[in-house]
């Protein structure tokens, strides 16, 4: 088992079993090992792109200067299949495999990718005829010449709170929309296409009057539909440009009712948090074949530091961990493929995705951050050097934890789903079509206790039961997937 | 209680009570809040400092480029008292408290200062008169004029096996050494002198065969002792310069004996790791107060962050683990201080001291990088942006995790010393002077039965013991102290 | 005469003579040879500033965060009496001599002094009784609580044709007016005060519908109101933060008649041309004083580069070149002295004042980038080396002789004067006052002829006169100096 | 002839007329303008690399971290024939020309190409056939695998004055030597060849003590035969990565005989000046095509200011001048492929090739660094703002003037061989047959008469003589070019 460390394909097939998206797989991977890898530590030492706000004439251009790599190693995911395979199989699991695989490689280039997809998908279900004809095959390029898609949602308040927080005016002007307002984590600044979050004017306040709007890059007239104010140094993912993006009376287009867009605006979440979770996975998966590959090096006291117990015994439980955590994320990952064409009102089989993918959010990114902590310290001194880049992925994992939602945001809406629709004991039957799960089901009705509270103490006591609620799903989980057999105590 | 979080001079008191050096730390905190705070702040932005090799005139000079700010803060704790004060005074501890308000305002900063004290003590406890004459007073000048230490062991085959590592030669040259080798990690780079563990010619193999020099800056001619191959690029900790530093036929002065030269060398670590201690749990109070700060600002789903349940009570467990983890490093502080001048053979105090430092320099680091992690996760989105500097104290963080020995390193040592001198018989001991410890009274048993075990299933199965102890051990001994008492449900 | 490279008060004494002045020139250079060089030194290292935009709230803030070290140098030159003195005083000439002392030290750091002076001067002269108690005061304070200036006047479509390029609206609003456009080099953004060119709504296109507004930071009500773009990523000058400036409906107060903006806007600029051209010499000294440490100092061939004739021969003629450009540049200073409170219709005095500053701008210039250039050779390959810093005189030069019109812009405006006043008649004039000029008055008669052709055929032919006239016009001036006897064949 | 300005292939056939190289050439500047210059740009923008001195294992590795982007650039002139084409034709005139090219677009990454011809042409001369048999066919490569060169002759005490500066020392062991010494400007650090200046133990002192040597990167049992101790942080030139080098015992091999050591370093120094001279060629046309191309969009006063008469003649004069420089740099070349495999005792062939060499170096360097501070001015405000990197072309041209030797020595070496060798009669004679050269005839006079002065004073004067000579000389030599009636007032 140990073995599949070094390859995110090769843990893939260990742990869901061959797939007819291996060849793609297999592809993708070598070229990352051949190319990618070099690119994506450079891109990263290169630190936040440059902005090119006007060219010599004076136009407002905002271009984003990157190194001409960073752009092929882009487009690589895209000709690989991350968004035209989702469509062309009608199924969103390559766009999962093929982001898991990327994530090991480069943590934040998943990230263009999962907002393109979120964007390409609610165009697919909501849009009417003329905007999918218009906008979807450009997205679904096989070529260089794809557009990406973006996300853009949090504003200046914050991102939790989007019914207080979002404050961009959409006013109707014939077939389009105007948008004006003030984007702040815009994620994919420059992306030829995003889905926006915007009130349209005279609506009702609160999270009620948010709509969904498609916002193009370019004005019918050619020009700059949005500006970029800013991008913004992270500490990590540069290999996507976050930016603060500026509406000024920008045309888009809505998607699906204007008084349901806060359900669209979750959908797009469902995507990004289950992204999200499978990345966490590759990238603990990566920090802990980093961290192996040292331990295998590494010589003190006349013998490799793998071979010291106590540095054995971690590396076989993070190990475990590791299939437990991608147990979780998979079956969101599959749950979702199922659920995302659903419309209001939602089956019961939404709601227990919704559960599962707050856990899987939550549970993965703290796993993922935990082994990133701890594969520095494997490094020793070494792993505080910028020279020797493990920190990176500390860095990187700390973005996937607070991404999409934190810790905080994932337990109570996790609590919120199990409080309104009883998800825990949708979660519980879905657990044990694989067979029992004592632990499971002990949980459940521990939960039903918790649910007798006060509202007050509902939250103030869930974050430790929460917690092992998550830990012990994946853990069931893990029994339902080809991996399951799979010791950690392989030699190595 | 959580008053005192945003001032460290304030926990202090409300910790250890008041002590005769109140106004010394009041005053340097005073100069901090006015003056320090920006410049810390603009140290950590400009990165590693550049290191001038030549002067025009093609003369090695190997002059550290700080901006001017940098030298006045540094010269600022010194002249605080940093150095003279634990002379004058003949006590460790006014040293221990300038170090912890440091480290709440400049996490890296304290670095200097230990080492500085690292490289005093021995000098003070084994230098012979002439060099004590000719050294000490130059580091306890209270002026600018300060000379800096510096404590070099490590070398490129890394820190934790110095008997295999260290190959840096030494070899006699009339009432000097001549040491030749290269140190990898060398803080405080530009010391005007160090200390330095170095292996005297015709010597043992291993650990036996170390010896500690006390080497300067400049030869007897005025040339340069040393020569800094290059600063390293931290992520952290960057108000120290780290070097790879070059002797080379240097002039050195052998402290002890060159048989008991590895005893010198823990009793230097003894020091560091303290002193880490400390600075852990400053920087674990300084991310809180961060933390409670941007909590009461910021307002979501119609009021304070602060007042959603699950986060208040997030802040109030952490505000008992800082309490507990202060009690820790508090009490080796002060058995250090009693300790420290005897000589081998080394009393029970002297071990009883040794694995309270381990543990206490393992589990306060834990808990400052995962204070510092969940920080950022409280600031959300500005977490992870360079602009607001959040992600800071993660850095500086995992740096006090890695420094002077991992977690793995403590946890092993501190299981040495229990196997060979039955320290936890002594730490049990010496936590019920204030009263029942039930819960270490537990461990003590539990960890006599695991002496049964293998060696290899000793340290196999060792961990979970040992987080178990620390954070017990942690527990009682706040019970000791006068802040005891102070509950952590303040209003705030 | 050689001696005095090295200072700029001696050289100042030693071309001017003893002045009132002394005793704060000889203070203020001192500040810089124990404060201040290093403190330059490392802001130009530091690079381009860091703006931050929101505070963790949100709250658009628009914080330059510069290291300590810059605030406490910035303010020394405010304290040292760059403002208060010229006022107190009732002449410009004290401010031009602390520019001049300032731009040897840090040629970027003048531009903050020169536009505060751009802003209080305007304001004093055309501002009405309010305007002037409620803002004139803050910028003549004599402590750190000193309010600066702008001058804000250059649109994204350029500065030289500032009546196509400004297309910033002023409406008026009661006793205010309201200006909203985009200010894209707005050197000292952040001021608390600026100067900014604007169009009055419903007058005339082109040059004569400009007018000149006073424009603070912050609105009646507390707001900010200006908004800083982004800082601008310069080669050099980076004591000065340049800005793009956003004025969105922004507060500001009609200095002088709408009619005559045009007038006002280029009084602002007559007095940073001087500033520009002391600052050029400045900078030409520096070089020279640096290049002439260096080849005392290097050996080639068995002796001082300093001793090679052909180099021996450069540092005499740029001495003198030297001397000429400060003659130019003084007597400019001088005359706008005489001239700046004038109003229209200007006096002949006024028109050789503009001939004299355009020549003086177009040559200082040239000299100190042809200066800089010469040193960086001097310095062999040490050069052009970051390291050693001497590059970053050219960097200095190249800004100084783009600002403020470049060459190209000068000789033309020098030609327009010439032309329609006869300016160069009376320049010949003023020259001839302290002695006979065989060679200006020789270049005046081509001149003459010169304005014979065609309008084409003047600006095409135009450069190689001009530039003589310029060259001729410092050397003429040289003679009535004090320092015109020193030789520079002095021993060195 | 204004079209060819921003086609270096296309500027190189106007002035040579069609080649057999044409087809390459082609080639190669198309690779450019699809790929290359964007990767230009990118590595210019990232600044100094990294070095990576030690993998994880803590094995000295000194690894230079240019993005992927850097070698995939590199190899690409390799690839085009920059050293294999020299050796199959036999002729030194296409590396020239793909110099020439190379230089348009990126000045730096001319010098790993000449440096590695300068290492195979001594190594083809000079070396035995063992040598030549062990490491020619590694340089001559065709494919990626080829294997680079660098010339490493100065050290710390300068560049100028080699036989006092270089202090490595060589020691016979064998049929190999050992050199022991540091290589302060050590150009294309990193080379798997290199040639260097050292002193054979027990030889003169002086510069007839010196010999060359051959150094491979590695050692013949695989370890580093030399180590970088630091890449250095130079203003421009960012595409040639130049370090510090400490050879310690380092394998090295004699080429030609130890007496004769300055001759073959000078040989060596023939090739890069001529390089020298065409890069900077290439760069005032880089600069020049830039500035034309903005100044073909800008608009002030009505229309482009390209149209201002005073604009539009500078651009005429520089045109002129660029084509005067070409001729001079190729007639140096030219005449190197006629000598470079003469030995002493040199024909007068060689020695007038020799004053053409200097007169070329200095003029078309000085020539670049004029054009390059015009352009930046061309581009008034933007020519300062590192968003545009105008201002990297004068970073590129202050290299270019100081790299091989500053204007002061080129003078002083063209003046030597005019002493010596009467070499300006020989140039005279040169030029002549292309047709009288009434302007060069004068000049060749006045030298005759400046011999008669002292050598104090014939060093004193040289300057404005040697500077008219050169200027002259490149007039002359135009004539003897297809391009020589191809006018400057085209339309454009």
């Amino acid at each position: 088992m140990f073995d599949a460390l070094a390859s995110p394909h090769h843990f893939l097939r260990e742990m869901i079993g061959p797939t007819a998206h291996d060849p793609a797989l297999k592809d993708y991977e070598q070229w990352w090992e051949q190319e990618g890898r070099a690119i994506s530590d450079s891109v990263d030492r290169g630190g936040t792109p440059w902005l090119r706000m006007f060219d010599a004439a004076g136009k407002r251009v905002d271009e984003i200067l990157y190194p001409p790599d960073y752009w092929r190693m882009l487009k690589q995911g895209y000709r690989a299949g991350v968004l035209w395979r989702a469509f062309e199989q009608d199924s969103l699991l390559p766009a999962f495999l093929l982001i898991y695989l990327t994530s090991f490689y480069d943590s934040g280039l998943s990230c263009p990718y999962t907002v393109s997809l979120s964007t390409a998908l609610p165009l697919a279900k909501y849009g009417d005829d003329r905007l999918k004809e218009r906008f979807l095959p450009k997205l679904l390029r096989q070529n260089d010449e794809v557009w990406q898609g973006a996300t853009w949602m949090t504003e200046i308040k914050g991102g939790s709170d989007l019914g207080a927080s979002v404050e961009t005016l959409a006013v109707r002007d014939g077939d389009m929309w105007r948008l004006t307002g003030d984007k702040y984590f815009a994620s994919n600044a420059g992306a030829e296409l995003a889905v926006a979050a915007a009130r349209p004017q005279g609506g009702p306040l609160g999270v009620r009057g948010l709509a969904l709007y498609l916002l193009p890059r370019w004005r019918s007239d050619g020009e700059l539909n949005y500006t970029i104010r800013r991008l913004k140094d992270k500490i990590a993912t540069r290999s996507v440009p976050t930016g603060e993006v500026e509406l000024r009376e920008s045309e888009a287009y809505l998607l699906g009712g204007a008084e349901e867009g806060i359900y669209l605006i979750l959908e797009v979440l469902n995507v990004s948090r289950v992204a999200n979770s499978l990345g966490s996975v590759a990238l603990a998966q990566r920090t802990l074949a980093d961290a192996l590959g040292f331990a295998q090096t590494r010589i003190a006291f006349g013998k490799r530091i793998l071979d010291h117990p106590l540095l054995r015994r971690q590396f076989e439980e993070r190990l475990q961990g590791l299939r437990q955590c991608f147990a979780l994320a998979w079956q969101a990952s599959q749950l979702l493929n199922e659920v995302w064409k659903e419309r209001r009102p939602y089956s019961e089989r939404y709601h227990l995705f919704r559960l599962l993918a707050h856990l899987a959010k939550y549970w993965t990114a703290e796993f993922a951050a935990q082994t990133a902590k701890w594969g520095m310290e494997v490094h020793g001194g070494l792993g505080v050097l910028e020279e020797f880049r493990v920190e990176r992925w500390l860095r990187e994992a700390m973005i996937l934890a607070i991404w999409e939602g934190t810790a905080h945001r994932q337990l109570l809406d996790a609590l919120e789903v199990i409080e309104r629709k009883q998800a825990h004991h949708l979660l519980l039957a879905f657990a044990e079509q694989g067979g029992a799960c004592p632990d499971l089901r002990q949980i459940t009705q521990e939960i039903d206790q918790h649910l007798g509270l006060s509202a007050e103490q509902r939250e103030f006591r869930w974050e430790p039961l929460g917690r092992r609620l998550a830990q012990t799903t994946a853990a069931a989980l893990l029994d339902a997937l080809p991996g399951k057999h799979k010791t950690a105590q392989g030699n190595f």
